[in-house]
């Protein structure tokens, strides 16, 4: 299984302590050699920085962990492969544009029969289930929105749907953003924590690291992480059922959709 | 104007020692202080670097100066900020995929009119001309050939075309690449060399650094570097004319366009 990491804040805020113990499951405390990305949507645009070598050793993901790039939503992700072999257009997050906005995908599981999902006009540039799936949901919400709809609730039913379809194939845990909001959909596995004040200290899991968030916030800082796993032992991380699909804005969740009930 | 940078070699070589002399450019013996962008084409995909700071104080930078990426195709830009203010989304190269590859692009130059030039799929990000023209070219490149031609010469020459519409709508210098092959049009400045055996010493314009690439080649290495305006001083670079577009595969000139005669 691969992991993934996200970020929804109020104001630009770096994820530095996050990722420095999310690092350690690439190949340190974890099995996930096979590459990792980070994708940062910043106030001026977007970047993202991957590797396909194991994290733990990567001078990038060094760069990452000690240089504070602050963001309003991160989506991070390392690999461990099963379905297309270890190299670059594998690994995760993977991005398109649509609408005239970046939009980034990250995704934990592994899908049957993933082949047979319809594509539009984005194609996939590697080969795992992972890109065809994000180039699936990318082309039924193009077809059903050829430009941004007015009213984002049918978009986000629309996004819950296919979701629902792509879990019926298997695996499917998520993270997906257009830079305004981010999308966790939980198949499996996925967790978040909301921090706003009073804030507290945080012990990582993984990595003897310890913050005191009271130090780097404002009282009017709202701060959401997501991982498959939680990433601290203080704290008391929610997770998400099978089937819900999040819709988190400026650190809050602005809607919550359930599967239907049988 | 901005600086552009490029590479196309026939064997997986590192650009630390020209990209050593392009950073300088950025604020340093230049005034590109508004931002830079590097893409390197590798073995198993595509990757970019980002930073909307000024090159010669960039964290980033320095990580790409010292860490050696191989890889086959590289387009490096700096920019100088005319239209669009200085953003990450504004940030060159971009990149958009087309037919399940990643295509990446960046433009030297300032355009008159870019609004009217129709899209297609692709749609702008940030405000620049310089994306507009991108999502321009994809958009008539897609519409000709929905899917990839199976004789590129007639892909080519469309695109000789669309760059010859732009340099009449003022100054259009490009780099643009689908990951097989490097294009590179000039309207009014870009300049290359091809490095083979017998390998030679080459010093930097821009900055102390003098390398023999006898040390770090084989007889067989073919690497063919580009740039606004040539990076070393003791070697002979070949000035493109206006109107030229260069097709590069493996570091060799594979095709050559000119403007029809008036």
């Amino acid at each position: 299984m691969c992991e993934l990491l996200g970020m929804s804040a109020n104001v630009p805020t770096d994820i530095c302590f996050s990722f420095a113990g999310f690092l350690h499951r690439g190949g340190g405390t974890g099995p996930h050699r096979d590459g990792w990305g980070i994708a940062f949507y910043e106030e001026g645009g977007y970047r993202e920085f991957r590797d396909p070598h194991p994290s733990v050793d990567s001078p990038i993901a060094r760069l990452i962990r000690d240089y504070p790039i602050k963001s309003h939503i991160v989506i991070s992700h390392i690999r461990q492969a099963n379905v297309g072999q270890v190299r670059l257009a594998n690994t995760h997050p993977f991005t398109r544009e649509m609408w005239g906005r970046p939009w980034c995908y990250a995704h934990n599981g592994q899908l049957e029969g993933w082949q047979e999902l319809p594509l539009g006009v984005c194609r996939p540039i590697g080969s795992t289930d992972s890109e065809h799936a994000f180039c699936y949901l990318m082309g039924e919400l193009r077809h059903h929105f050829p430009e941004p709809p007015e009213d984002p609730q049918a978009l986000w039913a629309l996004l819950h749907r296919c979701c629902e379809r792509l879990r019926s194939k298997g695996v499917f845990n998520l993270l997906l953003s257009d830079g305004v909001r981010l999308y966790s959909y939980c198949s499996t596995k996925l967790a978040h924590i909301t921090r706003r004040a009073p804030f507290g200290e945080a012990n990582l899991s993984d990595a003897e690291l310890n913050v005191n968030f009271a130090e780097h916030t404002t009282e009017h800082d709202v701060v959401s992480v997501l991982a498959t796993e939680p990433l601290t032992d203080n704290e008391d991380w929610v997770r998400m059922v099978p089937g819900e699909l999040l819709v988190w804005h400026d650190g809050e969740i602005l809607a919550r959709f359930l599967p239907e009930a049988d």
